[in-house]
């Protein structure tokens, strides 16, 4: 069987492969967080499970990120407690619901949350550490071992008026940003210390289905140059990632995305997983939709500043989340998009920032600056004579920043260009992938359950539905409780 | 064969069907105007050819549409020419390239263009008639006989900045809004005089796929409360219209478009030509993508107004087409949309308008309309001060509004409430499809084609791709012209 023959979108049937290379309950395709926990809960469960990884090692995309995860609900984890958060189910269902908008999938936003404390224990139970701290600066990720943040927009307009506010990120036990890291080496002990049949540099190539019932059997992976056959009894379980280091797929599905400057993922994130759910009649669902970091804190103090576009017109609260940014700067008219900010809040940006953006215009009074920014004359001054007005009385009218974050802006004062394509680093993934059950079931676009076929973490569309609305933590939680759903589901089909 | 079993998504094999009950080479599906334009191509190509619609008569969305079309380059058409205008395909590829942004198909452009001209004599031969006139004045539709239109946002920026405006709209040569009708009666009458085998209140169910190869052979069509088996052996032509009237579906892959007002198109736009696609493994693509109309004109005065957002902020230059005005009026954050213009503009807008927004409020002054509409105290004020200012000069420094609609405006005012879901008039409908060839063959979500199908018309995604730059003529343009491609391609097949 050549390469050029097999393609994810077109899987094999069973009565064409002679020879059973593997055999198992269950496939796990991707060893990252949502595969780890899967293949555990699989093998947990009683199923005798293969995991299949296309890199050399474990970890996915889940090892290169802060493995913030977003959890809470149920009278709050261990941790929420213990910081003296109570934090109420509803309220967490609402804020998700709204998070994900017209684009929310409820039943698994109730699953989720239902199990949340559930998934928190059982995380635990599993050795991952959570210190009963809370970390209370605004930050993208806690660089302490502290646990508790907030990782998104709870406390920011319009969110907070939606859901009471509540801090749901929880940031592993190690100092710097080393989540992703220890938490896959402690999954990957978790699988090691169980009879998982791991395979390492393992591409999955398409899946197998039975001639007459069309049900997944198995799959076709590449192992040492060769073609194997791998029959699943019980299913297969696509946990491969998402597709933005497939820059055509990007493009056809999300172009918007590559206005922005650098895919975040694995390389592996090609969509394989996507295609090969696809190749048997699986619904790819959301695939427009991405998140977009404007990493424009630390310093936190630029949230003091203001955002405006090529019109000089503020557009967003700034004291949301840095994606929830990336969103909105998106839907802006015009050719720029400025950070403007006080001199003094600038300060030791340079050597903190992850932002890069650079510095399109100073001036001691607001005319000077927009006149060097090529502003429209009176639009910026108008907007930061708006804003101060208002901000002097812990007051914002047009996007209701809180009034933490509000004071007058006072020159000199300093503008940073964070329009895309011009220097500032915004970072972006893929939100999209197959519609699937709170189980991990597979559906077709009739809603119906594609047998033997499973998928979890960002193979599917999962609670993290929209930039606009999007938390660190959301995609590592939907990972591993996902993958936890959908290993479990499968061993017991 | 019970109604249960037979699903859009899950195609038949030929293996099981035991009696074809219609044997012919090309069998299309749907007969708006893709779905004539097909049968047309293919009959005059040589094949045998059945035409299958779901109503008891033909016409499609096609037929409740204005039919004006698309059409120019290469010199001009007839009327764009007899008109003065000499339309370079370059400024009308370079167009259609910024219609669709990141989304434009650019191989489907190309041959668009290339063959636009012809696509206009083709017609003109099949005796569509079109008047050597244009009507000048800014309208949705032309009302009376006249041809030759501009509608889209061709003169507006930033499209006039991208390629020279040309109007290239082609309204037929009938009074009032007739012409969908006049233009489905015409190719109703070119079907009639060809020996195509016409089956009205046929509901096509799923397709027909060859065991081995998987080659689609035919399709699965619902007469007289029967399932019939047709065989296809040249192909299936999918032109069986979009998803928008499928709420389920909408809201599953562009749940934005649920907050307007009325979904456009005709009863059977159900999706069934997607899924029957997706279920032999096509790809869907642009799928959350659609047109959003703000319909504010006529009276064509209110082009002087100015739309502004919760914030109080223009949003928009006013003299673009309505449907970028509804895209981009999406896009505003906040729970408020306004029209502002003078009382005098607003003239006799309740007679004449299709937009049936409210009256949100009048005022003497801003200051006094500004208070009335709860907008943030100076905003408004602000936002018609400067543009006051500059449209005393003829100059719209924020979104380049041409002069021609730049004008002060001084009170007394109205505000008219477009905020979605507030009673204004705002119809939508989907521009997702298939992916497929200019020649209209169907890919899979890797490219590859899928041997014996096809789609045409919205069951495909085509020419128009983004609301935001969407024109009046497109879908009627892009229906006929990739019907014709379909048609000639399955029946040379």
């Amino acid at each position: 069987m050549s390469e050029e023959k097999v393609k994810a979108t077109r899987p094999i049937k069973a009565s064409a492969v002679a020879n059973w290379d593997i055999e198992t309950d269950v496939a796990v395709v991707g060893f990252g967080g949502a595969g780890a926990c899967a293949a555990i809960e699989a093998s947990d469960a009683g199923a005798r499970v293969a995991l299949f990884e296309l890199a050399s090692a474990a970890g996915g995309s889940t090892a290169l990120s802060s493995a913030e995860i977003y959890m809470g609900g149920n009278g709050g984890t261990r941790v929420q407690q213990a910081c003296g958060w109570s934090d109420s189910s509803e309220a967490m269902v609402e804020f998700l619901k709204a998070s994900a908008g017209g684009r929310a999938d409820e039943a698994k936003i109730h699953n989720y949350v239902e199990h949340s404390v559930d998934h928190f224990n059982w995380l635990v139970e599993r050795g991952v550490p959570f210190k009963d701290s809370e970390y209370k600066q605004r930050a993208i990720m806690a660089l302490t071992d502290d646990c508790l943040l907030f990782t998104g927009s709870e406390k920011a307009w319009p969110f907070r008026d939606l859901a009471k506010p509540c801090p749901r990120g929880h940031n592993l036990e190690v100092v710097g940003d080393n989540g992703g890291p220890l938490f896959m080496k402690i999954m990957t002990e978790n699988v090691e210390q169980r009879d998982i049949d791991v395979h390492y540099e393992a591409r999955a190539l398409t899946l197998i289905i039975d001639d007459d019932s069309g049900k997944v059997c198995g799959l076709v992976v590449r192992i040492d140059m060769q073609e194997r056959f791998v029959r699943a009894d019980k299913g297969v379980v696509l946990c491969s990632g998402g597709f933005v280091m497939n820059e055509p797929m990007v493009k056809k599905y999300a172009p918007e995305l590559l206005r922005c400057s650098v895919p975040i993922g694995n390389p592996g994130d090609t969509g394989t997983g996507i295609l090969m759910g696809q190749g048997v009649g699986a619904a790819a669902i959301n695939m427009d939709e991405g998140f977009v970091s404007v990493p424009f804190y630390p310093p936190a103090s630029f949230t003091y500043g203001i955002f405006v576009n090529a019109q000089g017109q503020r557009f967003i609260n700034e004291d949301c989340y840095h994606g929830r940014v990336g969103a909105m700067l998106l839907k802006q008219q015009g050719d720029r998009v400025f950070l403007i900010a006080t001199v003094e809040d600038y300060g030791d940006y340079e050597k903190i920032s992850y932002l890069s953006a650079s510095v399109a215009g100073t001036g001691e009074t607001v005319a000077e600056l927009e006149a060097e920014l090529q502003l429209p004359e009176g639009q910026l001054q108008h907007s930061i004579e708006f804003y101060n007005r208002h901000a002097a009385n812990g007051q914002d009218p047009l996007f209701h920043k809180s009034d933490e974050w509000l004071k007058p802006l006072e020159g000199p004062l300093v503008a940073l260009d964070c329009t895309p394509g011009r220097g500032a680093f915004l970072p972006y993934f893929t939100l999209g992938g197959l519609d699937t059950l709170p189980s991990g079931e597979v559906l077709t676009p009739e809603g119906d359950v594609i047998p033997g076929l499973y998928a979890a973490g960002r193979t599917a569309a999962g609670i993290p539905r929209r930039g606009e609305g999007y938390c660190s933590g959301m995609s590592v939680g939907d990972a591993t409780f996902t993958g936890r759903m959908a290993g479990r589901a499968a061993a017991n089909a």
